[in-house]
């Protein structure tokens, strides 16, 4: 495994082609804006060396036996995804933004299932390309990332009905030594501190559709590959010279646009092409998977709480009933969203494969779930950090010989706290309400991982409906329902005094 | 273990002293109100005997090795947790209503935990008296009752205080065979279906109280104990002549005032006796577990989620995209529901005397959603049902020669579905949301196993704010703060690029 | 105008023919299920002779200038409709249920403009007709039902093509004296309390529903029409010999089916014969008011209210925190539906007929509000009162010798409150949120005067999108929309300093 | 009436001491972060002088009968109260941000009761100077400040208990022809956009806080006032050479501390001095009034729907079920909020100084859902709008020979609309829900006018809470209540049939 340095040295190497503002980034790595995402993941592999994280943050390789990062993982066990979670929580928790590896061991199992299924229908070697290609990975401790989103053009049509046909990631050409891919992928979180890049098709498709039923893997700096940074607010504080003003001062995440221009995959990194009939259960495999990641959430809430709690010590507020309450509601929102993704995790089952599958329909609950809640935690914790966070003037103001004076008179807090202090603490929940982790906080949280309605439309194909409508209609009466019966778990009329109607 | 027949004819047995509308009833068994609550835990019995969901509903006894009812056992695992969360799912959704059996489990797990620890600091034999009486039990397959609640007079005044001495449940004499205990057990939940009555302290005690920190069990049938019916909406359509009205025409749930007029017990059946020191701890242990206890309702929830399907085919509206939007969002509720219970049963861990328990932080946030969400799916349900729901005529005008063509003709549903069906499955919402059945779905998910802020009292002392306060203030760089390296799972030094404040 | 006491001679005047549990009602009006429903439009000709409440109660006939009902006026300005929404929140507040008379005035309210619309239209007469009728119920001071909701039958289809065609009501025979009409509507709040039935078409019809496209009033006790009484979650209790379970022991209300089986209606009192281009009209007319209507649940609310203080404080927790936010709470949702309702009426304006109408986008929202606010204010309640609202004994058990004293012991209030009027309270909170006036308060808040989807199409129509659209797009630059000038209240460009994109 | 040119003429003129970002800031008016908030000020001068807003943004002078803005009335009437909430609306929508001016005229309406009184009790002549300076303001068309919140300090004690004497603004020192005044005010709304600053106390205040109960008006250059500017999330994108990524591109708002570094003021413009039996009421006036003045938040309310439905429009959802319903959603929490601040005007009532005040209950009950909608409709909008809002490249990424050409790709929106386009509307709903307008939509909804918990307060206070227990008990027969008789509005033994208990 990677120690964090080892990491960001690895990132030096590429010769990835970035742009931002217009302009190309010379140096990825130490671009400032960039930087703090950066820090990020190199924390994921910080943890895994770390003695009190380990258990969470590292697994055995099935592959290898070797010990190697949860995030290069196939889960092999219920206890696995368990801890997938928790490490979720917990890497939110220590950066309070999007950490972005989840998406790559996302892609990581999802493939390890749909390679084997189309192997079993079709007898093809997919699967056994991809355990090659995973061993590769975990060996060398890498960052994936799993592209997914296409621009999707008129959504009303198919891939193959778009009037622009890159619409959609596809192949423009098949060689004897590989194929060649033309698209984009949109909403690239992490893009840039990925090694490897993960694509796969973005929805369940067709016949018609075969040209776009493809997955593969390529690394990050492949010829052909263009990245175009998403801006995010505040974003341009990371240039202002203080680091008080961006409340989190440590850590951040980001999103690219990824231009494919005619990329090249040799025949031993592609995982699916034609088989259009995978596609949906390669979507909805992902999906599942993705929508547990949103464990990640919990702990950004756990950040968020902590600094409402500790604003409210500052402002000499914590004591009061309605603060305490309020205080009270945001862990009950977060530790509900816990319990989505805990329980998802704790009703997964092994796929043939091999690999642990959470309960699809509890990770969709989970995650639909996840489209709600920040947003009223946030919004309690705007309540109880007080109009200040929004009227606080600039770091350089409280440095200011002219000025800083009037600021620590005036927002002075508690006792024994600096107005420093209570600046810091309000930038930070600046930051996760409406700042660079707002983003990932609030409008990822709607829309990572599949807008609300996908989920919605998900919990309705998984709920058993007619077993529900069973035990309704039995209970008040209704005979002559032909499938009713077999659903009883006894002939009612074998308990004595239960009346059959 | 009992067959529903055994069960129904022990009962028959037992001398209850019960009265209801002001008269004593002769026939317990076959009253019918009461019946219907009776049937509910008759399924219990009938459950585990069923291939099907014995496995669920029964388990391997830790003290005797063999098959006992899980409504007797001690839960020996994780796993053991998970299945009484989804054994409470399966009940609620064949009964629709309260199957009165788990607070029973819940008060012997309870004890097993707290007689070992009182034996640990005080040397005495509680867990050796109680593991006996659980065996007895467990061979017996008998119901238990919990009882907790006492009336509680001035809830600003502690027991001994009280005006009337008799407001919390008290030993009023020790005699060398035994103890004589005074007071009563409100809302008390399947009282008159019970073999046993368990009785427990309802608050954390100071030595002052110790005359009320007493815990023994009982037959329900002792001597100068009186049980009074509690009324329910519409209880007294149970007592017309017709079963449609009912909406539920099978089962129900009951709720009893429970009087101790100098009842005697009998050593080996006490087990706390003036240890006011572990009130506390048992309250607090029986409350976890009956928190999770309200995985039933998801049960409830799945009756009435089928119930507003059916009737919107029946009603020809289930295709409109806002019905089916609005069942989406019921199921979401529901599910979110079924994470909680899963999650803290999943989350559970071993106790010193060997039983598991929940995590009682998510078990407490289990069921404050569960105080929210089952009346937001009640409103839905009401939504989709129409206003007919309430509008409605009788079963006996429906059958009525003046006037039962008319309900025909105006009440038809659908093609190929009788306005009687239709007619039931709005009486079995009406149930559900207005009538006996919501007294358990709503006002119970509400109140019992404690009041909402009784969860939020537990909550807020259950979760670590100084670890988030320190997550939060790493963040922001707020420095000095003494005790906030240690939780770090490494040196933030030690990763490059990560600048250190 | 009526006395109360003349009101009530004046119904037993009627023949009508009423039907419930199967049997004909002989006395209609001494009806132990009914009388309470009757008591409550009873107070409503109390209150317009009592001098407190009289300005409120009362109006100036614009035909006669007599002083008559409110209920019965047509509202000649702004101040009426204001009028008319505190009427509503005020009889809500003093007979705690639904007091039935509403329905009748906005009948006459929306019939004053379609008469006259049809008439500018089509030179008919309808509107002399109505104002003849107009001011007959005025001077005779008469309860007017509003029949607006036919059974429907399968809703995909309109009348004309229903299998049954009386699922709508209409015309079978046109005489020289009159017309001949069949169908039935149901739903029918206070039918059997009213004097007169005003029917009117159910939707918007086109030219093949032309004979369903009819309204007219005829006396309730017209040969033909049979009502059929709907029962209510405890509707029994009524009949019962106390009265301290009832909770609300005057009043309540009631609903019926009424079938009109070939009635024949006079010329001169039909208002609407054929024209289907009007029926749309008088529908969305009728329902804005009905919608403004809704203000009586705001005075519902405040009964709620004020029983749960009175529990609050009868438990001695009122000055609990937690408690004292819920009470908030319940009062700030309350008031936030009284806005509602007034600011409908505020923003009324004047049609051509005279008559003036709410604004018809406000009074969606506002009743769009009536679906939720009072389900959650219901829930606080339930919160607040404690779980002895549904586990509490009979009021034969209070009084029963044998254990009326384990009642009296156990169910104490605090001191100085007698135990009696403790359960008095929690009895009204469940007659509130479970009983029969939960009907009305929740059930019927969902349901009355339109479904909650009936309300968001309509705000759907009624907002106006192009302008907000052209708001949004004028602020961040988007140009050449052709349509956006004209609705800038100044030329950008006039405005120096504000640069013109 | 100034013309917007004219007003930004005469803040050239004013010598402003204003720091930003540590350094001060030379030319004001034209700053590129401050300008946008001039602007929309700017606007409520341009809409007084067009002929399709002059009814609503004007108003006639009870001082001097002449045409004055709106923004320098005292309400004379409820329509004036009404039409202040339909300006607020109007400007909200045309800005799209906080437009400022409404807290100065609320504060000129509050000192316009608070001088009257005082003077009646102590024959005072603070009305005289008052309308002498109201006279002046309304003549030369200033834009006031209402300077109110202090420091505060520790929130525990009062101000003269602080340990610094300045954390509430006092008079330090008394002259003949004045006072010297010292402290500072927080948070201030378009404070260097103002001529005059109107300073009030800000809480209610004892004996002993006399120095502090003072209230006066000076113009907003007077020597020793200093602004400090307060950042805004993205603010510095105003800096950035387009404009396209900002958002709104004209119009925003700002916030400043002031403070008052012993700034002299004439006895003339001093309108309480010591009077701090007054405090109290001034600011409950004062805050009652701008709750109102959240109306403008409806409007900044349409902007984002119209935004929404723009954006729905261009990626081709618009007419999925779910998105039109999501928009009616808004819509509905939307026109709520219009509801309250309607309804709070139209119940507004003469006081005896001659001003019209608007119901206090209802401003509050108003002002708490505006801290509450809100978030929910800008939760709703980034639902609608999709991840792209927070993933899109910059507008120098669009304008880049390199990469404008991908985004132009893969960004493109429905047929017939420009990529361009897409962006702008996109940023826009950025600005709203997380940029610099989202300062003004959701943080200032949540403490502007003060916190929610202030409003939950004053509502706790205002409703009639013993009148709803009256009809409570009536109802379920609780007698003997001493006060319950007089607030009957008739005795109910007048009413046959209608038992007495």
């Amino acid at each position: 495994m990677k120690t964090p340095q080892e990491y960001i040295e690895s990132l030096r190497q590429l010769h990835l082609v970035v742009y931002m503002f217009g302009k190309r980034i010379e140096n990825v790595v130490d671009d400032p804006i960039i930087r703090p995402s950066l820090n990020a993941v190199a924390l994921t592999y910080g943890m895994a060396l770390s003695p009190k994280t380990e258990d969470l943050v590292t697994a055995r390789s099935h592959l290898t036996g070797k010990k190697i990062s949860r995030f290069t993982h196939v889960h092999q066990s219920v206890e696995d995804l368990v801890k997938k979670s928790k490490m979720g929580r917990l890497m939110g928790s220590l950066t309070g933004c999007c950490f972005q590896r989840c998406v790559g061991v996302d892609a990581l199992n999802a493939l390890s299932i749909t390679t084997y299924d189309i192997d079993a229908k079709y007898g093809t070697e997919y699967n056994k390309r991809f355990l090659k290609y995973l061993a590769y990975v975990q060996e060398n401790d890498l960052v994936c990332d799993g592209a997914m989103t296409d621009p999707k053009g008129d959504r009303s049509l198919p891939p193959h009905r778009q009037e622009d046909p890159d619409m959609y990631l596809r192949v423009v050409e098949e060689r004897d030594d590989g194929i060649v891919v033309r698209g984009a992928k949109v909403h690239q979180t992490g893009a840039v501190n990925s090694h490897e890049v993960i694509v796969m098709p973005t929805l369940s498709m067709r016949e018609e559709d075969r040209d776009y039923a493809v997955s593969f893997a390529v690394p990050s700096d492949t010829r052909g590959i263009t990245y175009i940074m998403g801006r995010q607010s505040c974003d341009t504080r990371k240039l202002e010279k203080g680091q008080l003003d961006r409340g989190n001062i440590r850590f951040g995440g980001h999103e690219a646009l990824m231009v494919f221009d005619d990329v090249f995959v040799p025949w031993e990194r592609v995982f699916m092409y034609r088989e259009h009939d995978f596609t949906g259960a390669l979507v909805e495999l992902f999906a599942s998977y993705h929508r547990q990641s949103y464990a990640c959430k919990v702990g950004v809430g756990d950040v968020l709480i902590g600094a409402v709690q500790t604003v409210a010590e500052y402002n000499g507020v914590d004591t009061a009933s309605h603060v305490k309450d309020k205080i009270i509601e945001m862990n009950q929102l977060n530790e509900t969203l816990y319990c989505g993704c805990i329980a998802c995790a704790a009703e997964g089952a092994r796929r043939p494969s091999g690999t642990y599958y959470v309960d699809p329909l509890l990770a969709n609950v989970h995650k639909q779930n996840v489209t709600r809640f920040p947003y009223e935690i946030a919004r309690l914790a705007q309540d109880i950090a007080g109009g200040l966070m929004v009227t606080l003037p600039s770091e350089e103001d409280l440095k200011s010989p002219a000025v800083g004076k009037w600021l620590e008179k005036c927002f002075r807090a508690r006792s024994g706290v600096s107005t420093e202090h209570r600046m810091r603490i309000l930038r930070l929940i600046e930051n996760l309400t409406l700042g660079t982790a707002a983003v990932g906080y609030l409008t990822e949280s709607m829309h990572g991982a599949g807008s609300p309605q996908a989920q919605r439309i998900m919990i309705s194909r998984l709920v058993d409906m007619r077993e529900k409508q069973e035990h309704a209609k039995r209970l008040c009466g209704i005979a002559g329902e032909s499938d009713m019966e077999p659903s009883l778990p006894f002939s009612s009329t074998r308990i004595p005094g239960i009346e059959k109607t």
